[in-house]
């Protein structure tokens, strides 16, 4: 059979996608539920399994779940390009599973183009992505970095033990340990996903080349001064805790001026409780989070120097007492550079506009950064809407994400 | 008889303190709880009738059960003094009822120097002073100026209904409408009261004398942007609406210094609620309340207009959508400036330092001003803290306001 140059195929792209969606909708609001280790979670895998038997990929599970479907030889290292089947509750139709169904067309339109991978390709649906247990169990049991005291200690929202919901489905959590793949196993891992963010849309870019995942560090921070009647307490004699915190927040762009860097760094404060919380009491306490975000650890670190020295001498200036405590750190990833050189220069050929971008959220690939090269491709996400029934990207655009990913693994593979 | 100077028997002021905050106490928490018309607030009156009947008083009760007790002629005008005796839940022993007792103890005093006074004075005890029904129901009666669409629609914070609460000790709402005093039956009414701020202890000064009864505008303000990943959306694509509420909270300095009167206006916001209230989420919205004061009617309105001008403002910076909502509007009240520049006159004679301030709070003495000329003394509150357990003022502070009421009594009673 005479070898062609591989096309994404994207009516049979929808149908696959169409059929993994037909697990765990929720015609009442629009949304997935697919969430870790539910029953939809579960059967959306044996469908998805069948799926790629049919396509004669050598399916294997491990211990935690994640599917895989082996194209090509049988034996030495892989490529592996895939992402994550299960949702947050009432979630979209493309976060994650959009990724799986794009590295399954891929290995359809090799085969199609008659081409035999020299190097395998691993079609994967990590388990557990998006932390219903407070991890991304899948992608942590491939790389190794499992914590085995963690397993015991995780439960979600409803306090549910993850061992607890893996047993359920006859699972054994501690199989997490056993499941790692070796250092050289897996030559590359590649992920296409949904951007989530505004950024692709806004400029009318189609694709982007994630160079690395942003780290995230939360400061809880209580101020408290003294509760007072609004009426009987002059401005000069408040401790007035809420003063504080909005003179703090108004001093957000500043921080990020000086110590970010502009379009990357994020300072957010998403939290917010004051006390005693009367229209006619001067707030006593005020408790907020401060989420701070870079792809670079030093930024990060400056930025984070940079809110606690503003933290105390806003407490100063507004007679307050203030307490910190960093309740997380996690450090920046950046993915591999020749994998991200390898697909914007494919993506040149194909004559898409790419941006190479930082990721804001969390993704399989930057775990698997610490086992293998890794790279990620993202597309637009309709007004950066995600984890919502709302979101929705172009079929447009998701062609022109599953070509360059088509190309990118065909180099790597056949190469 | 032969008349002497008379002089505040501080001993017998405080034995009858005690007596009246023998109704109500909570051993448990220090509390003090006589709300309007429950059974300890219709005690209470019920014993300091009785003491008022020892005293040879002319003793009667208004159909709100405002308490009366008249001393010298029976017929004419009459100054009248006192304040109220109920309490918030869990109020101090001073707030309302030391200006009740106090007033009493000048009568006393009169009696015992053996001044027999050419116009009666009425000691007062109003009814429903803290608003648990969400007026001043005691002085509005006496002043006529009563709402009678109101009596049948007031209700508690539980729900109770003003005319429920009323009847079940035997009262008959409706009755507030016939008991308004005539003009001219009430030639001035004083009120001695805590301060419940800081300002006199601060300052070391025994005595305030109130030169009027801040008014009160609230503002509900309501940002709307967009909830967004914290991750994912750049500081630049955002539509932060707590962003928005900090940098307007944190320009009220600026709209007091530019439309405000130092050490009077004052700007507050006390509530403040915002959605989702994620961590990682950009909040979509944030909605605040705005308290506004002066004791100037023009000031007022000029601090409105300034923070009308800065919530459209901040709102087109932050690409918000807002609606603003003016929840009440209460104007301030003058007091009256004779009876004002008589207690000051009568602080100098005695030696006490006297500072003339507004009162942030609203007092008895704003509502019967709209009747006849009225005036209040503030004593000093310690660390300003009023409606609580911890609510105290010193009594080498209090024996020198009701000294000073005694002699202006005496001046408004024989002159």
């Amino acid at each position: 059979m005479r070898s062609t140059a591989p096309v994404i195929d994207l009516p049979r792209l929808q149908r696959l996608l169409e059929g993994v969606n037909a697990f765990g909708f929720n015609a009442v609001t629009g949304g997935y539920n697919r969430t870790g280790y539910s029953p939809e979670d579960m059967a959306v895998r044996d469908w998805f399994a069948a799926q790629m038997r049919e396509d004669g990929l050598a399916v294997s599970r491990d211990g935690v779940n994640n599917l895989f479907g082996r194209y090509g030889p049988a034996e030495g290292a892989c490529v592996m390009a895939g992402s994550h089947l299960d949702t947050v509750p009432e979630g979209g139709a493309f976060d994650g599973s959009l990724g799986v169904c794009v590295a399954l067309e891929c290995v359809r339109a090799l085969r199609d183009a008659g081409i035999e991978p020299r190097t395998a390709i691993v079609v994967v649906a990590t388990a557990e992505e998006e932390g219903r247990f407070g991890g991304m169990l899948g992608s942590q049991t491939i790389a190794g970095v499992v914590d085995p005291g963690w397993l015991d200690r995780a439960s979600d929202s409803d306090g549910v033990q993850l061992t607890d919901a893996m047993a359920a489905q006859g699972l054994d959590a501690q199989d997490a340990l056993a499941s790692a793949w070796p250092k050289g196993s897996i030559r590359a891992f590649l992920e296409l996903h949904i951007e989530q963010g505004p950024v692709l849309e806004r400029q009318a870019i189609p694709i982007g080349i994630v160079e690395g995942i942003s780290g995230v560090c939360n400061l809880q921070v209580r101020y408290e001064g003294t509760a007072n009647h609004s009426g009987t307490t002059p401005m000069e004699m408040r401790a007035d805790a809420f003063a504080g915190l909005a003179a703090f927040a108004a001093g957000i762009p500043e921080i990020l001026g000086a110590s970010g860097v502009p379009g990357t760094s994020r300072i957010t404060i998403g939290k917010v409780e004051i006390h005693p919380n009367f229209p006619h009491t001067i707030p006593g306490v005020a408790e907020f989070l401060i989420n701070i975000r870079d792809t670079s650890e030093a930024v990060m670190r400056a930025l984070r120097a940079a809110c606690l020295e503003r933290i105390e001498a806003t407490a100063q200036a507004h007679g307050l007492a203030h307490t910190v405590a960093e309740k997380s750190w996690l450090s920046p990833v950046t993915l591999d550079p020749d994998l991200r050189e390898t697909m914007r220069a494919e993506a040149d050929r194909l004559g898409y506009k790419a941006l190479v971008m930082p990721s804001g959220a969390g993704h399989d690939a930057q775990t698997m950064q610490s086992l293998c090269p890794s790279g990620m491709i993202f597309i637009p996400s309709r007004a950066g809407i995600s984890h919502a029934p709302e979101e929705w990207s172009d079929w447009a655009d998701i062609e022109k994400g599953a070509q360059l990913m088509l190309n990118t693994l065909t180099r790597l593979s056949t190469g």
